[in-house]
């Protein structure tokens, strides 16, 4: 492998040898190729494009940087769920117990709040004591156990996907379908998985703002996953105001909470249900998608899935104590409310200005160094659809730092568009692509 | 200026602001930006394309990323020329001294070997003594004296080039016009000049292999120059066989001093006329470039010429005494020769192929810190058109180290086409461009 051959072929529009490309992903892991050589080369590949063949190599060849779970020993299907990432996006604190008290484990490893929008890992860290530092070890017996575990990214795990993403982010080579399935994927297929559900969000509050783009994603990660021998199925969901109510880390929690005891917005509720039946059904524990989800709203209507959370909390050293009553915790006092400005119908919410006060609030990490506050966020008192009158509350303000939040209540008004008409009721579930191609479009 | 941001405004094929495209190579100059941005910026600027404006900027900005000679205290016009590099060509060697006894300055600034082509500073310090390091104060003191000095290029002229070339080098980005026309005209543009003669090679032998990119370079190349208020001319001249009938550095420095001497090959002597006379038209010498090439033709033949080379060899602490019976030097001795396999007429000689084999025996460098051999290289016997008989000479080879010369001789031979056939007579001046567009094509 000739680094500069391997540029040249990417600019001239060819096509990779695998093995010139394995070799190169994983000699500039090891450090062995610069980085001013792989940025050249990301870009020629943005710009000329990559071939399928090439894309399953990288996702190969980056996942084999790392460690790859083996979870063999671990009687049952081992089934996850990824979602491209949204504002207001709990489901995985709901689905990853809902998913394991019927019968199917869930191996999930989680990423912090990426721009705009939470992560998975900063809202369990909310929680009073929660580690998700667990070794992979420790996470496996857990597994055993419990038939869930919620962890962070470990070093061992995939680490050229850990030193593309950094080089991505400051060569402007990001967005490119190619490199995202790959990064999402080499992550996905190390943890050992049986099947997996992509949540592909679509919307102003996305990554991926409209439908093509977002069903181009989501065929690339279905035919990445099952060209490695694991089922995979996308749903395309939408992703202009938030999910749910809650925005922020132990205000997700909260909302969460309520969703496993029987309540909650919903959405969330939907959602959760939707994913929890294909993962059931791709686990053998439901004959099918819908059928896993008529189970999974039992499971959460008559308290299996709160048991099943709960211990997980106590297993990875969280405080139950701080679950009983969430939304009286200390802290999470209303900083602000937001008042509409006239009366008349919210017509849209605009997720992404939301999340991004959210994380000028304390929510998420400007810079990767940064604490998040558990506190920071907000709750919605209005959706879509809604009517509302002239200064009546449209959110609440959370956050520890009275002054960032305090900063933030003018974008979180500019986020509501109010007007006179009803607007059209958008779909929840936008579509689903599986090997099959595309339904419910 | 955002170099992430500069780097998405050229991936999205945008054009850049001038400031920021300015700010961008002055921030990587002194080391503010990494390479990795810098090559994913090359890339993206490469796969989609430069605007003029940019290239204009680009230009100014390497210029002004060091020192821009002032001359204007050395009264009358200053001209240089350059070459785009091929196989035989010294041109330089002939031509400065040429141009300066005819009443030109003439400030020339010179690189070493590249590739398979020889470089105007190696084949100078292969004169026992000569000294191509001057001071740019000392520079000007003998252009002032001599109208004459040749030197390479120091720290202080355009450092953003030498930066922005080895960069290029190593992520497959050099053969891009854009950035090929400002790396030579950053360059050349800091001498200073009033005008300037380009020598845009095409053929076999020469980086550009087709009349369409020399063309295309030779077009950026002048629009760049009087741009900029530098009177500049192109021409596009024959590079398929080798410039002459030497080859090397040492060798080149002997067929010059023939040519000096009113002797010498026709091609090599017709080429240093028409470029002469270019630039004493150009220097305000001659009422036209034709006018100016007999000129300069009487100047080879009456020793002008050779008086003013031997003032600057003596200058520049060369030793005369070696110019005398240049064939004769010591070390020069023939090593090989290369015999006709067959009778015929020789069709074709590869002019590439023949410089890649005198870099290997030690006229060039494969990395960059080589020394290089003054003696290795060949001289022809015989060029394209002459009949040959079976057993009859080549070419003759030499060198300091004789088996890195026995190595190719092989090489040698096989660059030779020998056919029955009398092939088409090739024109050496192919075109030239001026402002007024192209003539002589």
């Amino acid at each position: 492998m000739n680094a500069l051959e391997c540029i040249r072929i990417k600019r001239d529009g060819g096509t990779l040898p695998s093995q010139d490309l394995r070799d190169l992903v994983l000699a500039y892991t090891r450090g062995e190729v610069p980085d001013y050589q792989i940025s050249a080369f990301l870009m020629a590949a943005f710009l000329n494009g990559m071939a399928d063949s090439e894309t399953e190599t990288l996702v190969d060849a980056m996942l084999r940087s790392g460690e790859v779970l083996d979870l063999s020993a671990i009687p049952g299907a081992k089934v996850d769920k990824h979602s491209t990432g949204g504002v207001g996006d709990k489901i995985s604190l709901i689905l990853a117990p809902l998913v394991a008290c019927l019968g199917v484990n869930v191996p999930m490893i989680s990423g912090r709040g990426l721009g705009h929008s939470g992560g998975t890992l900063d809202k369990l860290e909310s929680i009073p004591g929660f580690r998700t530092d667990l070794t992979l070890d420790r996470m496996k017996a857990q597994l055993a156990d419990l038939k869930v575990a919620m962890i962070g990214q470990t070093a061992e795990i995939a680490p050229a996907d850990k030193k593309l993403y950094a080089l991505r982010d400051v060569t402007a080579t990001v967005e490119f379908i190619p490199f995202i399935a790959a990064s999402i994927m080499s992550k996905k297929l190390a943890e050992g998985l049986d099947g997996l559900v992509l949540d592909v969000k679509v919307g102003a509050g996305a990554f991926m703002k409209t439908p093509e783009t977002a069903r181009e994603l989501a065929e690339a990660l279905v035919i990445v996953g099952e060209r490695r021998g694991c089922r995979t199925v996308a749903l395309m969901t939408a992703m202009d105001e938030p999910l749910g109510n809650a925005v922020g880390n132990w205000l997700e929690v909260a909302e969460s909470l309520d969703v496993l005891n029987g309540e909650g917005p919903d959405d969330v509720r939907e959602l959760s249900c939707v994913l929890a039946g294909e993962m059931l059904a791709m686990g053998g524990a439901a004959s099918s998608p819908e059928k896993g989800a008529e189970m999974a709203a039992e499971a959460l209507y008559d308290g299996r899935a709160m048991a099943c959370f709960r211990r997980l909390v106590a297993a990875q050293g969280g405080d139950l104590r701080s679950l009983d009553d969430p939304w009286s915790r200390p802290g999470l006092e209303v900083r602000a409310e937001i008042a509409a400005p006239a009366a008349g119908i919210v017509q849209s919410i605009d997720g992404f200005r939301l999340g991004v006060a959210c994380v000028q609030m304390g929510a998420g990490r400007a810079q990767k160094e940064d604490d998040v506050d558990a506190f920071a966020g907000l709750t919605l008192n209005k959706k879509v659809g809604d009517p509302v009158g002239e200064g009546e509350t449209l959110a609440r303000l959370h956050g520890s730092d009275p002054s960032r939040v305090a900063e933030q209540t003018r974008e979180v008004e500019a986020a509501f568009g109010i007007g006179s008409a009803a607007p059209e009721p958008g779909t929840l579930i936008r579509g689903r692509f599986a090997e099959g191609g595309w339904t419910g479009t």
